[in-house]
C-alpha cells in the first residue's frame, strides 16, 4: 500500500492516477466538460447568435483550447490579468465584462497595442466615457465599448429608458472611443427555480437589451454588438431575437447552486475536490476530511435554496454521489461530512486513508483555490492530464 | 494622472507607492503586525509557555521572519506543503496541527528525513496510531505524535476522560512512534463574545488538555507537551497553569470575527484589499469596486454575529474606517458598497478612480485569495516590501 502514497507534493505534478494525488485536488472530468460545453454551443448556434464563453470559472488556456480547438474564438474576461494571459496564447477577441476604470482600461489598451488583441470594454457612466479620452491619447488605441444595461436590479448598468443611456453613448462618441454595443447580465437568475420564472428572466433580459440598442440606433449609434448572458438564462432562453451574443461561463463545469436552480443534473458536474479521510466522530455521524474551505471555497450559496448542500455533496472516489452525504462544516483544512438533516440514510462506511471526491457548491470560487486541474474521465482512475489555471489581477 | 496608473501587472510587483498598485491588492500593515505579534509574544512569556504561531494565515516566509528575527522557531502549519516550505526556509520544529492520513504522515517522515526537520503529527484513533508502524519502517524515521483532544465539541479528538485516550496512547508506543503530549483547539470561542464566556473557554481548554495530560502520565506515558490555543481563548486565558505551549495564527493580522468577538480593536486589524471605484447607483446608495469575492473571500464569518459586516469595513485609501460603510454584497470581481441598514448616515463622495482599503471579515480566507502582501505603515502611502505567500498542498 505505501508505494502508491504521494511521498511529496511533487509526486502530484506527475501523477498518473487519482490514487497517486496529494489530497486534497482538483480534478475535471473531460467527458463532462465536453458535455456541458457542447451542449450550450449547440444552443448558441439554434438560437442563431454567437457564443462568448466566459473564461472567470476555468482561467485555464487548456480548458480555452478545449472550447476552441481550432482558431481561438471570443472570450469574455473578468480581469485584466485574464485578458493578458489569453492574449499570451493567441486570443484576440475579448470583452472585459467588468466595469471600467482608467486604470484598468488604461492597462487594457496597453495590452491591445502591445499584442494587437482587441479587448473590448464596459461603462455605465459619463465619468468614465469622459475618461476614455486621455486614454486614447495616452496610448494611441481606439478603446471599443460596451455600454452596460441593469435588466434586473442585479449590480451596475443602465436601465434602457434610462435617459443617461444616450448621455453615456454621445460621451463615448465625444471621447473618440467607439461604441460596439450593449451588454447585460441578468445575474439575478440565479435566485430562480423554475423553468417558467428562467424562461420569464431570459426573455426580460433579451428585450431590455433589444430596446437600449433600437434606442441607441434610433438616435444613430451603429451598437452591432447585442449581448447577453448568465448561465441560467442561456439554457433558458427560448428565443434570442435581436441578440447577437450569448456569454456564460459556469456552465463548462456547472455546480450545485446551478443544479438547484435547475439548470444541469449532478451528474452534469465536471469538477470536485478529491479528499482523503483523516478521522470520524462516530457518536456524532461525523466523517473528517482533509478538505476544508480552503480546498472547497467559503462559498455557500445553496444555503437560501430548497436544499442546503452545505459546502458540498460527497461522492465515492469514482465520483457517484453518496446518497444525502454532505460536507455539513468546513474549517480551513478540514471537512466535516454528515448525513442531511431530516434524511433517513446512514453514514457510509468510510476508513482512514478512504478517499471521496465532493461536487462545487459554486464552481468558480472552488476552482480558484486551486492551481490546476487533474483531467480524469469517467469512473477511470487514470489522469489523462494536468491543466494550468492562472490567477490575481 | 494617467502618469501614475499601472500599465501592466508587473507595475505592481515593483510600486513603491500605493498609488502604483494594480487593485485589488492586499495590503500589510508592519506596524500593526508588530503590535500584534509582539502582544501575543509579551502574554506568552507572562504565562510562562512558548508560543507556537500557526503559520496557515500568514503562509510566507517573510512574516515568520518577522516573528523570529533570530533563530527560527516553533511553529504550526496547517499544510504538508507549508511544512515543506518552511523547511526550506530553515525552519525545523513544527506541529503539523491536522489530523494525520497515513499518506500525509508518510510525506512528512520523508520531509524530515531530507532536511532534518521535526514534523510532528497529530491523531485521536487506534487506525491513525496503528498506521504509523508502517511509516516508520518504510522511512526510517520515528514519528513525534501529538493526541489530538476535544475540549468543546468542535471538530475532531477525544476527550480527556473518554478510555480511548489510553487505548490510542499504547498504540503509539506499539507502533515504535513517540508520544510527545496532547493538543487542543478550542474552536468554539470564535462563537463567543463576552470576556466572561472567554475567560471560561480558556480555562476549559486548559483544564481538559491538562487533565488528558496527567490521565497519560499516571499510566506511565511522559507526556511532555501540553498545547492548546485559539486566537480568542489565546487572548483571555487567565493563568495557563500545566499547559507547555500555546498555538494561534489569525491574532498576527486580525480581522472582524475577531473584532466581533472582542479580542481585538478595529485599528489592530493588520490586513486589507485596496480596491478601485468603478461606479455607482446612487438611487440605491451603492458605489461600486473591483474587488468582489475573488478578491476578499465568500466568507460571511460576522453574518451571525452582534454587528454584520458584510463582506468587509470600508476605509479611505489610507485606512481610516468609513463609518458604516460596508460591503454589502459581493460578487467574483465586484464589491457592492453600501451604508449598514439602520444607520443614519449617508454615503461618502467616492468618485470613480477613487480608492479604498477593506478590512477582512476573516484574515486567513483574504489573504488566500492573494499571492503577495505588499507592505505598508500606518498612513504612508509608500510600500516598503512585497512578501510573498504560498499556497496548495
Amino acid at each position: 500500500m505505501m508505494g502508491k502514497i504521494a511521498a511529496n507534493q511533487s509526486v502530484s505534478e506527475t501523477a498518473k492516477s487519482i490514487g497517486a494525488l496529494v489530497t486534497p485536488a482538483l480534478l475535471l472530468d473531460r467527458g463532462r466538460l465536453g458535455h456541458n460545453s457542447q451542449g450550450l454551443a449547440e444552443r448558441a448556434k439554434k438560437l442563431e447568435v454567437v457564443l462568448r464563453p466566459h473564461m472567470k470559472t476555468a482561467k485555464s488556456i487548456d480548458v480555452a483550447r478545449y472550447l476552441f480547438p481550432g482558431e481561438p474564438g471570443p472570450i469574455t474576461v473578468s480581469t485584466i490579468a485574464e485578458a493578458e494571459y489569453f492574449a499570451g496564447h493567441g486570443f484576440r477577441d475579448m470583452t472585459y465584462a467588468v466595469g471600467m476604470s482608467p486604470a484598468s482600461a488604461r492597462r487594457a489598451m496597453g495590452l491591445c497595442r502591445r499584442t494587437g488583441a482587441d479587448v473590448k470594454l464596459l461603462l455605465d457612466s459619463v465619468e468614465q466615457a469622459d475618461a476614455l479620452a486621455d486614454i486614447r491619447e495616452a496610448t494611441g488605441m481606439t478603446p471599443s465599448v460596451f455600454i452596460e444595461l441593469d435588466c434586473d436590479d442585479h449590480r451596475g448598468g443602465l436601465k434602457p429608458d434610462d435617459p443617461k443611456l444616450l448621455d453615456v453613448a454621445s460621451r463615448v462618441v465625444a471621447a473618440g472611443a467607439k461604441l460596439v454595443g450593449v451588454l447585460a447580465h441578468a445575474g439575478e437568475s440565479y435566485g430562480l427555480n423554475t423553468p417558467d420564472a428562467l424562461v420569464k428572466a431570459a426573455e426580460n433580459e433579451r428585450s431590455a437589451t433589444v430596446r437600449a440598442a433600437e434606442i441607441l440606433r434610433a438616435h444613430g449609434h451603429a451598437c452591432p454588438i447585442v449581448s447577453v448572458g448568465s448561465t441560467p438564462t442561456a439554457h433558458f432562453a427560448e428565443n434570442l431575437e435581436g441578440v447577437t451574443e450569448l456569454r456564460a461561463g459556469v456552465y463548462m463545469f456547472f455546480d450545485l447552486v446551478q443544479h438547484g436552480v435547475g439548470v444541469c443534473e449532478l451528474d452534469d458536474i465536471a469538477i470536485s475536490v478529491l479528499a482523503t479521510v483523516i478521522g470520524s466522530k462516530p457518536e456524532k455521524g461525523w466523517v473528517l476530511v482533509d478538505a476544508g474551505w480552503m480546498a472547497l471555497s467559503r462559498d455557500r450559496g445553496t444555503a437560501n435554496q430548497q436544499i442546503d448542500q452545505g459546502y458540498g455533496v460527497v461522492c465515492d472516489e469514482k465520483g457517484r454521489v453518496l446518497e444525502d452525504v454532505i460536507v455539513a462544516q468546513a474549517s480551513q483544512e478540514h471537512g466535516i461530512l454528515a448525513i442531511r438533516a431530516g434524511s433517513g440514510k446512514s453514514m457510509p462506511e468510510l476508513p482512514l486513508g478512504s478517499r471521496v471526491r465532493i461536487l462545487p457548491i459554486h464552481a468558480c470560487a472552488m476552482a480558484a483555490q486551486h492551481d490546476f486541474y487533474s483531467v480524469v474521465n469517467g469512473d477511470s482512475p487514470m489522469i489523462e492530464a494536468r491543466w494550468e489555471r492562472m490567477r490575481g489581477w
